[in-house]
């Protein structure tokens, strides 16, 4: 296995793979190859060639790719063949809606503690989670070695979260209030905004 | 104005450009500079003028942006200078997150109709918006002219979904479900799936 820094721009696509390979695992499909990959992906098939060939060997010319094999070297490659706990910060319509979200335990993420600064929320339960005060935040971060968070509080308030996320030991954010975060250089950090993706596509109208 | 193709890379950065400039506006900063832009953004200042420059001149060596003038014109290349109908399929949590969600309207976009095809549903309102059945989607394209989709159904049900927008006449559309729609070359799609941006993360953990 290569130990070479991979380009962030194909460990940015790895996901997108490991999500299609999870699928078609989950049809019974177990041989792919990357031009069946690439047709499902809108992505060359030479492309996701060279992308998985920066982690060694994973398909035979001609008999293609074990979708069981590959998918479980992605998930390893990504850190996601373990669960990472993560904490939800800001509980209105958005987080309530990350925290009923199935989708995060099966692909390596759960969120194991709710925050928000809004008193009233505050001791609320979602599910079997207590929303908790802000002022705990790093104390429960530092607890349990919590490395990434979520962000989904108003715009106003991101930086200061993602500030105090920081400090309290937090390595990786995904940020979705509408605002870009500054944050040190090699901060991990992923911006959701479904606006600027909205607008993208309407250049194109 | 130049009237060549923009790279699309290019294009993807504009929305992120424009929601900074709008944030300096409100704070009300009139000129800005690329290096300040860059700062804010953690993106070069030399990337943001070539970005920029494919658009013509906006600014003068030494004297900076003028921040509403830019802003103004980043509207009309992404063409949200005006606001456009959007219909959001599938009212789960994540729908409602969105039915309720205050940061479209001003940006370009209204949520003028919502599917789903739950009968419970069928009926209940959001806001002002009534929920509607998916039978009825084409007729309302169709009759209010929308060109740009939401949605957020389960991942087993998206790409029926997308066909459907597809043959109403949606010409864009923005997926929340987990799995990449596999639709017709030059289709307009973006995709918000959390998990990939946290696998993205994990892997440098």
């Amino acid at each position: 296995m290569p130990s070479k820094q991979i380009p962030d721009i194909v460990v940015g696509r790895l996901p997108v793979y490991l999500r299609a390979l999870s699928h078609l695992a989950a049809e019974g499909i177990q041989v792919t190859s990357s031009h069946e990959l690439g047709k499902r992906l809108g992505i060359s098939a030479a492309q996701i060639r060279k992308d998985l060939s920066h982690f060694g060997e994973f398909g035979k010319q001609g008999t293609g790719y074990n979708v069981g094999y590959l998918r479980d070297q992605l998930k390893r490659i990504l850190k996601v063949d373990r669960e990472w706990p993560v904490v939800l910060i800001g509980v209105g319509d958005l987080g309530r809606a990350l925290a009923h979200y199935g989708g995060f335990v099966d692909r390596g993420f759960r969120i194991v503690a709710l925050f928000d600064n809004d008193s009233n929320k505050v001791g609320q339960r979602i599910g079997e989670l207590e929303i908790m005060s802000m002022e705990t935040l790093a104390d429960v971060v530092r607890e349990r070695s919590i490395q990434v968070a979520m962000i989904a509080v108003p715009a106003a308030h991101a930086q200061k979260v993602a500030e105090q996320c920081m400090a309290a030991g937090i390595k990786a954010i995904l940020n979705y209030a509408p605002i870009t975060l500054s944050l040190p250089d090699g901060t991990l950090v992923q911006h959701i905004d479904p606006v600027t993706h909205l607008q993208r596509m309407t250049h194109y109208l």
